[in-house]
């Protein structure tokens, strides 16, 4: 079973939502890499921040660079010539899982707004049942990144006894409001949109003034000033490159913003991304400790951890990589809290890869 | 001459503006509070922010709060017992100052897109003027807070010997990449809401939207995560609150945006506060050392300074007053540098309060 591209993996159906309602025929989309060993118990799971899909590395039937294709492969940090590495993409995503862009088989038509309301639990049940589907009863780690790690948070406290290590990076055990804000505006901006028409868009008629927003302010928010200081500077476009508009584009750094809203804008169901964004707002690992999130983590029982953060990250700041740390380690697990000053921001788990190759490959290394 | 409130004063016709363009029968409003005395040599200027009016505080004419209210009157921090306190309103303000919302006496029509370029340099030699039509050669403080700090550097390095001692308020030697991304934003908002027409909108065809995005993104880099950490929390609304639209308002920290963009929208002109937006990102003390914001300031002649930052301020971080305070200081002054830990962030010159009077009032005290 080596070198799968996207694969699926359905739900039971009915598949109960956390918040009220439940999906019909819904099913995830993964990838796996490396083999699954007779023992069944080297299997490394990987969930995923807002945006990305299961490909997360290239393999033989996609040969397509994945988005942490630097850091899984035979010899890499996440090695699979040794471990069997499986990516879920969300529940609620648009890459290959049941959305709000999905049949609803009720209707015969998109569920758009009447997709039922998404936590990042289901998230988390969904993806534990396609590792269930792939014979495995216990992952060797569980890796969460960003979103992902939230994700990964709710997958060990509602499956106890289902992982054995677990790396958290980028993270946070709860949204602060700062994040809810930052997110809540990026909502704002696709629902204000004209042509958002309350999630009933089309493709030629498409809130892209609303996407491009939001994603640039996601940009804005994954990165860091300290980066951008060193990196634009306050370095201009050439005249021939801004654009006529009063106002338009003249600093690098706000091409560099349009560049990555143009590659986004089209590849990202808007409805989906608004479920996906709100289910973040919503998690809190103080729900499952009486309103305490250091109590919420002493509930997740785990050999070892080890929590990345970095210091210029303002969405999910490194107190609360801390606080994931000391959680774990008030249930008993051995963990390791990596501080890393990558200048990157939130995004320096794709980018610092030194950094976080060595981190995650010595602790992989050493299970 | 006590307690006037908002005066006019003309400005030279044609003025000409630092980008190019001339503005015709242009003024700038002000106010004052306390008496210059008769060596005229007790005046303390005030630039501000981008959205603040000259009304700093309550006077005999407008007994309205002003927007310092807590540091401008007899035995506060500016004691107007001893200063003559003036507060100018930056050209291209909307609030008396001839800005794109003005008549352009050439047409009888609004200037709107037809406003000249506007530059910092503009607002601060427009300051420069209402300063001499009050028959005052050197100012004893010129205090600049945000924005208006940009507009006291230029006021300094284009007219020499015009100030003996300068208070710098949360603000910085030049534009840094990450505030000219959030202001791009802000003004991408604007300009993409359907109503702004590209600066043709009418009061009631508004582009609320946008303007309503710009402001809550505004809210969020002047304030910090800290401070929203121990407001809001994770504190939701009353479920009478809420709003019925799926993905409406739910923590409190929505509740408190919309609040703040309600407030806001209909006070600002759109197009004005483009104007603004763009001056912020022009303005560059390295254009008055060839290149380098050091030399720049080198040039600015003062007997003392005092330069005050907040830890928590993303939008003008810490590095930039230490930068103002060392170039002041190698330019011969006498600098105090003050680096606050207020947890309110860019806005703390407006909330925290006991910190800034000590500071402010300590200065001035001792000049």
């Amino acid at each position: 079973m080596t070198h799968d591209a996207r694969r699926y993996c359905p739900l039971p159906s009915p598949f109960a939502m956390k918040r009220g309602g439940t999906l019909r025929e819904a099913r995830v989309a993964y990838e796996t890499w490396g083999e699954l060993n007779a023992a069944r118990d080297n299997a490394v799971l990987i969930l995923t921040g807002l945006s990305p899909s299961a490909h997360a590395a290239s393999n033989a039937d996609d040969p397509a660079e994945g988005w942490w294709e630097a850091m899984i492969g035979p010899g890499k940090a996440i090695d699979t010539s040794r471990w069997f590495v499986i990516c879920v993409n969300s529940l609620g995503s648009d890459k290959g899982s049941t959305c709000a862009a999905s049949i609803n088989p009720a209707t015969g038509e998109p569920y758009r707004l009447d997709f039922p309301e998404l936590s990042l639990e289901d998230v988390a049940n969904a993806a534990h049942v396609a590792v269930k589907s792939l014979g495995i009863d216990q992952l060797a780690c569980l890796i969460g990144c960003s979103m992902g790690g939230m994700s990964a948070l709710a997958y060990m406290v509602l499956h106890p006894g289902s992982v054995r290590a677990h790396i958290s990076v980028d993270t946070a055990p709860q949204a602060q409001p700062f994040a809810i804000a930052i997110r809540s505006l990026q909502r704002e901006a696709i629902r204000l949109d004209p042509h958002w028409k309350h999630g009933q868009y089309a493709d030629d008629d498409y809130p892209v003034d609303g996407m491009s927003i939001a994603r640039k302010l996601g940009v804005i928010t994954y990165r860091s000033a300290m980066e951008w200081n060193g990196r634009f500077a306050r370095i201009r476009l050439d005249p021939e490159q801004r654009d006529d508009n009063p106002f338009g584009l003249e600093f690098e750094v706000e091409s560099y913003l349009e560049g990555h809203a143009q590659r986004f804008v089209h590849t990202f169901d808007p409805n989906s991304y608004l479920y996906l964004s709100r289910a973040s707002d919503w998690f809190d690992m103080a729900e499952y400790g009486n309103g305490s999130v250091l109590e919420g983590l002493k509930r997740i029982k785990l050999a070892k951890a080890m929590v990345i953060g970095v210091s210029t990250d303002i969405l999910f700041p490194l107190e609360q990589q801390e606080q994931i740390a000391d959680g774990l380690r008030a249930a008993g697990a051995a963990v390791d809290f990596v501080a890393l000053n990558s200048p990157q921001g939130h995004d320096a788990f794709l980018v610092d890869i030194p950094n976080y190759s060595r981190a995650i490959g010595g602790f992989l290394g050493a299970l």
